[in-house]
């Protein structure tokens, strides 16, 4: 394509770099951004450079956080004892919407991949050995993606937290709220039914 | 949704208001650009500020340029009597693409619209007929989108030209390459009938 204009030659290449954007959606994006007003281009660009230079990550958890110790792990009313490891901080948004949960998390920063050559070594492994090894905590939950990869991540931590005194535990498997019985894949269903809950305790989240 | 981070969320607030961006896809090209190292996220935020700060539109035609007047505008082998009126610069870069077309261009940024507010005063139309008065142009091609608001934007622009010594044309309305007439639209259909090309004249293109 022929932009007529470095500059927007310039932009255009850097809104395809991001996932999904192609050089169609990048110019609909950089014509949009020619239509506002100067001020707001600016304060565009200038979030995105403060973004990176910026953002720190919380030094317990690896969580996002705007001071050494993020919001959560500084919060005295959250179970310590009770950690929530998942992958990265979308996960964390996540199951912070469900309200459901006030113990804190650990933030891996992916899960282990020999495809994508990420091992053990490239995730905040040993920061959550170290904070086994204080004895403090008496439950991990493992909240990691269903796939090969999060089976083998949660199986190496596994291995890794046997030697302290705590209990592992995984997030329930099994249909979701809404979905069809007939349509759900065997080993959803099959799971489904071996880690059945009493019925009774289904009242406690309602 | 809680960003457990004030850099975070400002970021996906701004990248939310670009056309078709919701809060999780900005989220999704936040997280993007977290993983990647700072110079590269410094570059695309000065990017997008030098983009807003320092692009010019060429005085004679309206499209975006670094110079004063555009590459198109100043290049002495296309012909200047033939200008072509478009919608905006995406209109250009397309029209370009086809290679089909050695004349000049005049961007009117906009089509006349009431239900938007956008009334003549508000395009490129004085500078057009300006152009015209000075009766270097024999030919103006009107390639406007085919809706109600590119039909009266045509039709004004025809009023205000009538004056002139020159011709006014459109782009051809027809039967897209590739198309099946039994779905084509019945005015569609109907003006490839009316505005039949001879057969002959098909052979330049190829």
């Amino acid at each position: 394509m022929n932009f007529s204009s470095k500059l927007i030659e310039d932009a255009v290449n850097e809104f395809s770099k991001l996932p999904g954007v192609g050089k169609r959606t990048a110019l609909r994006y950089v014509l949009h951004l020619l239509k506002q007003n100067e001020a707001e281009v600016t304060q565009f660009g200038a979030a995105l450079i403060k973004l990176r230079s910026e953002l720190r990550y919380c030094s317990k958890c690896h969580n996002v956080s705007d001071q050494p110790i993020c919001e959560i792990c500084s919060n005295p009313h959250r179970d310590s004892s009770v950690v929530c490891v998942v992958e990265d901080i979308r996960d964390v948004m996540a199951i912070e919407n469900t309200q459901q949960f006030r113990g804190l998390y650990h933030v891996l920063g992916g899960i282990i991949s020999p495809m994508d050559g990420v091992g053990p070594s490239d995730l905040n492994v040993e920061t959550l050995v170290q904070k086994a090894a204080t004895g403090e905590i008496k439950e991990v939950i493992m909240a990691l993606s269903t796939t090969m990869e999060g089976d083998t991540t949660n199986f190496y931590i596994y291995k890794r937290l046997k030697e302290f005194n705590l209990t592992v535990s995984t997030i329930a498997r099994g249909i979701s709220i809404g979905d069809e019985l007939e349509y759900a894949d065997e080993i959803t269903l099959g799971r489904s039914i071996v880690n059945r809950t009493l019925y009774e305790s289904t009242f406690s989240l309602k």
